[in-house]
């Protein structure tokens, strides 16, 4: 079958994701045939650098040889077993390890497939352990403006992006919605440098309102991702865990794609050095192999629920491949490669080389409103109008369209609307960065000037 | 460490799905090394046959050759991409069979990583279609009573087990109930032979007063699996799409436990000569290796979405790991395997097989209310009065009982309440079913003689 062939197929069968299908009769898919470091190579031959780690999931390179070797090991020795009244050593060498690395006062790992899935364990935990604690009122949760938290109808009610929610609001919760940080169209005018998250104020007005209805807040610790990478400094966090605390409302962190190095700590909510009281993992857990996720929590949730059975307290939550040997197996491998590589030392001087080819590169641009980076996320923010910050309307697609452009020269960086982004793969070299930032230079730039005549 | 040290390793971190944790003080976890056909063997050697397939996903055995070697190789040509503008031929080859094998009409298929994810995409298509077809008013669902679904909010809003659902009551949506089929006691007094599924006029009187709020109708086509293996013949099927299409209401056939021939057929819903709008497929989709499941539904629905991206009638639900390669790969060998080795000529020997050792064993047997079988599941539903069919108080936990027992010889029939189940690999032999049956009858009935005392 040739590519077009292919193509068509693909079209005539497959509904992709995320997508308005009618947009593929001009812009088919790509049909990768395999992928090596941070390279994805089409059915053509045609190489792609994967900017974006495949939906920020990728950490060491496409077909890692240590994460592909321990996987086909793995698949030798035990593929699956049922986890419930079973176990298997790699699971619980992972908990161990997971409870080592996170925040102390963690201490239980329940696992499950997706992100999605554990954003609803740790909502329907938060929600139940209410129930058993005498504190029944408390069933509501407390999520942010510009929070993205997954797609289920739980994980969606949390989401703050009308972009996904608001065709289907009659079935989602009602969540007490606060509103989020923006440090680029601060209400404050604070900088970087002085903030103390004024903004937290928002939270605290809608938790003196109704605490007494909240069961948990939500957050995504430092990036809200999906929002546009919208970056917010480590003090909103502390303060927001310190009013979680004041007003008895469990703090949730969603680290799904935060966490694992991804701002240049092993999870985010190191850098406010706080405790949460769920803490959400997935995506990187895999290096971007295999859909994983695990909700970290505390022995005081687990302990609302450990009980005799007739009490009927337990979390009776499965999925069939609940503490999958397969995607556990990859998920320790992850880990032995942080520490054996020395991982978040060699991405600090990443981090560094990058944020400074990107101002070079974008700050001075006309259209850029800012290029914001924590940890190894970079933003470029596109805007109609540098001085007032004005939004490109959505429907000029201006992201979008660069995106295709940057296709062409061999370049993935799908946007969230008019912000383009950096979150490459940890194994990036500097030369690799260097292409990635001028290459994304050349088609803005190019972009503009064509639209601009 | 020893095999004791690293239990308490695992109760230390790891919490379990489904589970009352404190059980485990007294039953601590078994902790599995390797698996091989039927067979799972713990860390200390002792062996255990996985007569429920660890949660109903494996098909072709433990560690099957086939399925990893290609994920083996598979994983050094590519492990993910973003699914999004982007493909690879396993998606195109396995969405191609996918539409080939199902029922007439399904077109389209939309991947995600779980059975409660395919669930909720299929709740959010049917929603959204009505939405955008002129139908503001039916946004709800109509779901049966011992029904299972899923986890996630809205796929355990459907559910209608209490088991799982009570404590979660306020954060669910509110579903149109209608009382499901129940042969075993069956209201009607009919038979197997005679019925002609007048239980669907449970449904009926439900849409006749509220299909015009009705979205679609969802159901577990030809066997309730987690409210004990409640089976029903392909009439109830039958009857019930002729009332969707009469009452213009989707109907979404949730094969993620009977899919892949476990019913016999390849799906449950060809017995009925009927196509869903929606068809939902996971658990063995990848023979038991990896989570993914498949929403399969109609160029019609597809149509609904299919439109200029400025009039947002886009499906924009995702999961990182859509599409994940890894897991298609492996799903597509399992159809393969089932084309090369004729899996369901073979099957259908060892369901005649089955059903006859196991009339034989338990039929007559004083506990047993009645052993019932559809394609390979079997099921001992055990009751406190033969004649009266009054089931055994939960209290009681007889089944739970009998699972340990069972466990201590080497078996493993994790039980659903009362109701003890087969549903193991295809590749189970003849011994090895003679073995299980024979096995557990010793159980039964060295129990009820201890219990008698």
């Amino acid at each position: 079958m040739t590519y077009e062939e292919l193509q068509s197929l693909d079209l005539e069968h497959i509904w992709h994701p995320c997508s308005q299908m009618k947009d593929y009769e001009s812009f088919p898919p790509i049909i990768i045939e395999r992928g090596e470091g941070v390279w994805l190579y089409d059915e053509q031959g045609k190489r792609y650098l994967d900017a974006v780690s495949s939906w920020w999931v990728n950490l060491f390179g496409h077909t890692n040889p240590r994460l592909s070797n321990a996987l086909a090991e793995q698949a030798q020795k035990l593929e699956h077993v049922i986890f419930s009244n079973f176990t298997h050593k790699p699971a619980i060498y992972l908990a161990k390890k997971l409870v080592a690395l996170t925040p102390e006062g963690l201490e239980k790992v329940f696992f499950a497939d997706n992100g999605s899935s554990a954003i609803e364990v740790a909502l329907k935990m938060s929600f139940q352990y209410r129930a058993q604690t005498g504190q029944p009122k408390k069933k509501r949760f407390l999520a942010l403006t510009g929070a993205y938290h997954g797609e289920t109808l739980g994980a969606l009610s949390v989401g703050g992006v009308d972009l996904y929610n608001e065709v289907y609001a009659p079935l989602l919760l009602n969540v007490v919605r606060a509103q989020g940080p923006d440090c680029f169209r601060c209400p404050f005018e604070e900088s970087p440098e002085t903030c103390n998250a004024s903004c937290t104020q928002y939270v605290e007005e809608q938790l003196k309102e109704h605490a007494d209805t909240i069961s948990a807040a939500i957050i995504e610790p430092l990036i809200q991702a999906a929002a546009g990478m919208k970056m917010y400094p480590p003090v909103y966090i502390k303060k927001l865990r310190a009013l979680c605390d004041e007003y008895d409302v469990h703090f949730i962190a969603d680290e799904v794609a935060v966490g694992f190095g991804r701002t240049g700590t092993l999870f985010a909510c190191e850098q406010a050095g706080i405790t949460p009281d769920f803490l959400c993992l997935s995506k990187g857990i895999t290096g971007g192999y295999l859909p994983l996720s695990a909700v970290l929590t505390t022995n005081e949730v687990y302990n609302a629920f450990y009980d005799d059975y007739g009490t009927m307290k337990a979390f009776l939550h499965s999925h069939s491949y609940s503490g999958n040997p397969l995607a556990i197996r990859v998920a320790e491998e992850v880990l032995d490669i942080f520490e054996d590589e020395q991982v978040l030392v060699q991405l600090e001087s990443k981090q560094k080389i990058l944020k400074e080819l990107a101002h070079e590169a974008f700050a001075h641009l006309p259209y850029v409103g800012e290029y914001r980076q924590t940890g190894f996320v970079g933003a470029i923010e596109l805007v109609a109008d540098k001085k007032t910050k004005a939004p490109f309307q959505s429907e000029e697609r201006i992201g979008y369209q660069i995106y295709q452009r940057a296709l062409e020269k061999g370049l993935l960086i799908r946007p969230l609307g008019n912000i383009i982004y950096f979150m490459p793969p940890y194994v990036i070299s500097e030369d690799e960065m260097t292409w990635m930032v001028d290459t994304t230079k050349e088609v803005i730039t190019q972009f503009f000037k064509e639209r601009g005549k």
